[in-house]
């Protein structure tokens, strides 16, 4: 049980790019970071209008000499404080994560982004060896992957109590862009221009989440070849995507498949992970995080719930509130953002022995699904086809 | 409201080959035919060991003489009774279904078949063709199709309230042969032995129940091409398949998928069809056959009940009792044995007005089924690639 | 698994007063009672009017002299049989269940009757009588207690899996009749009608089905006193109601609720029984009579599914197919009709030994019914007050 | 939609008593009061311990010279600094609730107290008139009452779309006391003892809950007389009890039903409330705030999601995040405070205009529920007879 208290006995200096004004991922950046006083908000480069972005940063209380007009101005500004941020969240466009990751990465700061991290594997490379260089994190903003039950999920499947594993369902498919509101609605527009968000739409943007959830639940599994086709239902965002499916093969010998959609008319999220061994299976939907299914074969069904004595140790250790309580998404981001803290911590210490069994989002997982990505556009592209991993 | 009341004037005479006994899948043929006196059962081959079948029927109420100990000794004998059967059932072995049906065909009979009619699309060109000449009925005991729920969502699209149809997915993936149970479990060995069933387990036994349905729901759209990955989890069942996944191009853009298993681990059915329009969704699940989920866009997801007075006329027709009440499997199959009586009867009337917009599984239907599991055997077997239908 | 076969080497002759024409619990009744053959409909009186009785027997397969004007006729002349029905189901309005059933029993004949049996304790205490002096058996439709899983959670209860039962909660609760649709809908005005119905609307007519299956599922308790409040909303059914709360006292110190209402908007049967021990409860629902809820204080909620080998003999024996496949609620029916037949069989054999375990709604639990109406009447006319029982 | 912006343009100086350690109620009381700048927390008497108080409030940022040792002295030493606290939140054990709250307001503090307020409606008026005294507001934390949806309920039933309200069921019912656990739980330990929690366990520390969610949602309607029956399954908590049922009846002729439990087995919360009126029902459930049933006689069920266009205004305007994503506790907690503090400000500024029909559970809230459970004491302790409100 959380309880507010710290996770560190030190609060890390901590600065945004990108996140002002009405931002709404601005918004849980800031709840999660800020929330049990694991990060001090010290700095900012809120907007790309310099004016704006100071205005707001002083409103939430940053001071007016460290809200800054960019990203390059304030990296440089802030390493010449004593006191200047250790951690940066970049919470801007998708194409701008890469060369932002890299300057913060440079500047001797570690990194909080959303995903993608990137756009390419190559690029992936490159974050990845910055990190290793520098002795840096980078945490990937993977939200839904905080919430507890993925780790009681994790823990059974260690356990074998689904025996070996064979089938990997994964879906995020909702049906908010059904039709082409991006023609009314801007903060949908670049989500479906190449220009802002790569070679794809629903399958970086959506898959890549439950994507993350099942490597989390079943992290020994590694894709060998996929096989991807995908579609413009709304024809004005092609050759981006608004719905696709995608069949894999592990090395395990298991299957899974992923289905990413914003054309699911009706769906709210539609995300949910199915991960179904030789004895049982387990599944999850992030529209009821609190609940997960045990579905042991010839047994009753059985629904797990946050916070009860029974579940494993790691599951209950995020708690913030007692079992019953709905905790909601803002506490999946706030245990991400303390986990955060925590790597960050113990790299700055050198702290190994910490670090090897410690689970939260970084530089790979981010790099995993950049890769996962383009091996998808690849297969689709080529007209549904196989490609290896 | 069907209260009991015969769908004709008269009751065709009725035979049946195999089902006696304790199997299950006899029982569930009788209780529709014989529910609401549309079929009066006058003769049988209830089973390959003749004298049981002969006990077995006249237990049921079966004239003795009329208990016969092969199928061919049946037709030949019932051909020769003025009052002899009108139609037979056949509830044997999948690998026997295409000799009779042609046999029954070839007598003069009616016949209601389970699925799959046959193993090859040149047996069913055979049996459509003979269809024809004879100008007899086949009709096909896909049961599932006859809860009343489906042909509400038939309505709908119809009416265009889903808008154009983009995507549908089916699946039926229950958990029950997760391991090798065929091992202890006589009614189980059959459906993995190819002689009996032929060139597939799942993709035959389970997915073209959920393919029919969506047939039934979306009648215009034909698959173009299609993609089959199939795996056999429990080795020994090997080559057929226990899981498979099916991708499917339709001719209006649209796409499917289905999933079919064996080894879902803790699922009971798993049976259901999702169809996605450009402007709503619907989605039916087999376990709860009353219920009929209708999500449009930007409103509130709506559950529409069996029985209730907002529905088409043709979802209320085949109800027996009043909304609230569950109806079930029987139920549903008692519609299709009303249905395919009324095709019979028309038919032997040569009432093709009635029959240009009637609904059943027929021949046509069984067919469609056979084909789909050719093609989709035929990808498989080549590594899972795209073949054209 | 039942499978169609009989449950006796014979099959009782049966008669029917009411239930004629499109009455959908005349079909309901032959639909139960005929399947399996456990009962041949050989007579009837089956409408008020005389003419249209004979000519809807005749249409079922009634011979023309056995379609009688009415019950008085029926019972003389089919005593005069040696061929006479044994059994008469009553499906007519209840008012005349009474002298119906008296008259039956006083025939020689054994009875299926709707609930309530009558509508005074002192009724109730003849029939009780007459059954035991007669040697007969009074089956009452309790249609829903037919349920396989309602007898599983009787098997648990008495195996003490719930500890002390503490609570017991019961509704039925729909809102068909939220205004006063029976101005317009002549099959509910007799429902509303004291004249037809009693002293009881929505607590006779709903109430005493959850309270018979609470008296299934815990036989062993007694209510002592109960308080009853009703309300009319529709304000021309008072003084009958259309919605009540009762609360309950039993013998053993557990405390229960019922709520039954015809006004419940927007629900369909609403009907429910959760019973609270101090280990776990228990909770049922007739929308989805397949699954039963099984909640231990402290273990995560599991799901009982129908046919499941996890489950009780008991609760296996009625199974017509297996489990995943849904049964509904003629299969209920069926089932009582099937253990009203083995009643009635083993009470003309003085079978006592079978019948001393042998649950089936019996006049008993008819009476039991009557009794708890007079009781929440007099209760409710008195101010809503306590009324021992 | 929140975002993170103040409520106002100044954040309010705030205290807390109580609340420190591992209080789960402290923590979420900081959560709240904390997210989004409204309140800045300046001085604390946060333990009974002063020593341990003092060194709790250092570690979350109070200064050492504003952690007391007593509320008493907090009030006396905050009133003499110019930038002294302006807010007190009061997280004791409730039979301290009533002095500290009187001495808050007449130390010319607003106040934010659990519930109950006090333990006697004699207590209750006179806090009620010393807020009036003192121009002050009483925030009470009816915390799931901040769930927007409930809201939405509040717009609907308003506009008139339930037609006149019948019914309203309540139930708060969980099972995590079905045992006498507070033999080795200290927190549970103190909420079945009369010295602390005063006359009632389970009326006063659940049932107000529900009770005030419907207030919220049909504000309108007075309850005129109350029956209540309560027990003591755990026999060691008599005279409090574990599990109660009341029967209400309001002024409008509408009737109510309450069910407060620690005892429902295999519940988590069990917190529901349904509003039935003459066309239409709303049924709202805390375990899944974010969802709505909407339910129209003779439609389909509706599901309302929270964060969707089709909502009323008001019940989107404290959305933290899209629809889709689950908002929790936290967030319904964060609404209130921020309401809290817009009532507090707009208090200060004699802003009647403001508050006329500005919502939040204020003083009148917290009295109605304490008089409520002082009536069902009084009720159930004389026999469960009816008492007039």
């Amino acid at each position: 049980m959380i309880n507010g208290m710290k996770a560190l006995n030190r609060s890390l200096r901590w600065g945004m790019v990108g996140g002002g004004g009405t931002s709404q991922i601005g918004y849980i950046h800031r709840s999660a970071a800020l929330r049990d006083s694991n990060f001090t908000l010290l700095a900012g480069a809120f907007d790309i209008d310099a004016e704006r972005g100071r205005a707001f940063g002083q409103s939430i209380g940053v001071a007016a000499d460290r809200c800054y007009s960019d990203y390059e101005t304030m990296f440089a500004a802030e390493a010449q404080r004593e006191d200047g941020i250790e951690v940066v969240s970049i919470a801007t466009p998708n194409n701008t994560h890469f060369p932002i990751c890299r300057a913060a990465l440079n500047a001797g700061l570690h990194v909080v982004c959303e995903k993608p991290l990137c756009f390419t594997a190559a690029e992936a490379d490159e974050l990845e060896q910055l990190c290793a260089e520098k002795n840096k994190v980078i945490g990937v903003t993977y939200g839904y992957a905080g919430h507890q039950l993925i780790h009681q999920a994790r823990e059974m499947i260690a356990a074998g109590q689904l025996g070996d594993i064979r089938i990997i369902n994964m879906q995020f498919a909702h049906g908010f862009h059904h039709e082409a509101v991006e023609l009314e609605n801007a903060s949908t527009r670049w989500r479906v221009d190449p220009r802002f968000v790569g070679p794809s739409y629903v399958l970086g943007d959506l898959a890549t989440h439950p994507l993350f959830i099942a490597e989390t639940m079943v992290p020994d599994l590694q894709v060998t070849r996929l096989l991807c086709s995908r579609q413009s239902f709304v024809q004005s965002r092609a050759p981006l995507e608004d719905n696709a499916f995608v069949l894999m093969e592990y090395n395990n010998g298991a299957v899974g498949t992923m289905w990413a959609s914003a054309v699911n008319c009706g769906s709210m999220h539609g995300q949910k992970v199915r991960v179904i061994g030789s004895k049982a299976s387990l599944e999850w939907w992030d529209e009821q995080p609190n609940q997960l299914r045990y579905e042991v074969q010839g047994e009753p069904v059985r629904i797990l719930e946050r916070g009860m004595g029974y579940l494993a140790a790691s599951a209950l250790a995020d708690d913030r509130i007692g079992g019953g309580h709905p905790e909601g998404l803002f506490e999946a981001w706030s245990n991400l953002y303390r986990r955060f803290a925590q790597a960050m911590d113990a790299t700055d210490r050198d702290d190994s022995a910490f670090l090897q069994d410690f689970w939260y989002p970084g530089v790979h997982a981010g790099l995993t699904g950049v890769r996962w990505v383009e091996k998808c556009v690849a297969s689709a592209d080529a007209g549904a086809v196989w490609v290896d991993c």
